[in-house]
């Protein structure tokens, strides 16, 4: 059983005509990995709908504490970029588990999303990689303390 | 020759990682037009690129004087939504020209798009209705002066 | 009330992987119109589900008799594009009734299609057009007495 | 690097409006990863063009070679899916390299595709699982000696 967490981010945006603007909206996981024909089994739980600049440390607290709550020994997370790596860094005191973080940068309602891609890259690095914390983006996979967002380049880069 | 103006609005929005957000981008009509294979004379010019809740009456000038000063019968002219009956009146005071306006609910770039569906229905109501101004939307043709748009039903509808 | 039939074609064409193949399916036609927010007053009628290279005579007449028995003075007829304007010209005996055909270069379940813009397309004309029969591509609209496909071109071109 | 290499199948099949039908195309590989914003260094070569039940002896010994002559140590094979764990069995003889096969059940040019989520997968797959050969599909790793594909299921199934 592989735990699939989701937290918001740029991959469940949507745009709302009504509101003029894109917001994140209920996560789009479960349509997703239905509609690739994903039948290895696993469990998704909406744990939160926020842009990853919002999220504070209470915020990285509930992730990690539903993440070491689990019965899971695989662990998928997906997130905004933004700050995907501090929340990663937070997630690396829990012991045991192979945890994947992922996310998007343009939305899986977009024509050109990278949405789909990632999450097929994501669920199979949590399925071989062996435990701990992981930024599985770009075809690559980070350690979430050794990572930075290229904003400009719309990438992740590993730090030397 | 269909002239063909477009003024920013929904249709054009794109997300912009960078930025978190959706902007209105360069017009997507010449993508789309080379794309549904169409072959009737036609020139595409972007006016502006405005959400079209910021369109002040200087831009509703500039449009009006645009589709004033073309030697084409036959205008098309794309537009945000929310104030496209506003900008529909203004034309109102161009006579001899067939003038169809139309937009989108969702962006081009969105996978659930309305865009391609309503630029071909207003390309066709454009070339068949006698002169006047019309607003092209949901399958239907509107009369600018007696429609308004039905946010919450992300439609536009007729006054009686 | 415009009267829709769908005939199959290229348009409807979906890929069957069980059988490696492409095969005209259920039509596209009330999943399209929902998605594109069509208020209209519409119905549709799925009348065969054939390539139309398939039609032969009796099809032909049985479309015919559909459009004729229709109380609706406006009809859409989706259509393979190959043999689009042999059926035009049967149908051209049916008098007093917008008659307008289309169809797509692309099946609708294609990302590149041509399907939105093309019923788009043709749902204006045929609101907006005299009575007679008509064909709607490639952004034109032709006398199915005077038109060819050009399959090199993926065009339909008027013959003089 | 990782080494892919592309021999047909599904995946790459599109919609030829001239021949009313589908058939393999040039490999869509090269657009879907630098759509996906894929920066991990790879080379793609298009091995073949061929439907998977189209594939004979020599074929399947020219796949094994190309792999065997490859100076990656990671290389991922795209393959139509009805006989992908045939030549999967035959490429157990390579020795020393882990080999990642994928496909998809629905081609790429489709809008409902599983080419964009499977190619992630096996990508991931392919740098982190140990040397052997995998079948990468429906989320899962399956081993080619002992997997069947359920064409009514539309998907693998493990046998025991």
């Amino acid at each position: 059983m592989i735990e699939i967490f989701t937290t918001g981010g740029t991959i469940d945006k949507v745009y709302f005509d009504a509101l003029s603007e894109y917001q994140v909206g209920p996560t789009t996981l479960p349509d997703l990995l239905r509609e690739n024909n994903v039948h290895v089994p696993h469990r998704v739980t909406q744990l939160m709908r926020k842009d990853s600049l919002e999220l504070d440390d209470a915020d990285r607290e509930a992730i990690r504490a539903a993440v070491a709550a689990s019965d899971a020994t695989q662990v998928l997370v997906t997130h905004g970029t933004d700050t995907m790596a501090v929340t990663g860094r937070v997630l690396q005191s829990v012991a045991g588990k192979t945890i994947v973080m992922t996310g998007a940068m343009q939305p899986a309602s977009v024509r050109a999303s990278d949405a789909e891609f990632n999450v097929g890259f994501a669920l199979a690095a949590v399925q071989t990689l062996p435990p701990g914390v992981y930024i599985a983006m770009n075809g690559m996979i980070f350690d979430p303390a050794r990572t930075v967002k290229d904003r400009a380049g719309a990438r992740f880069v590993a730090e030397s």
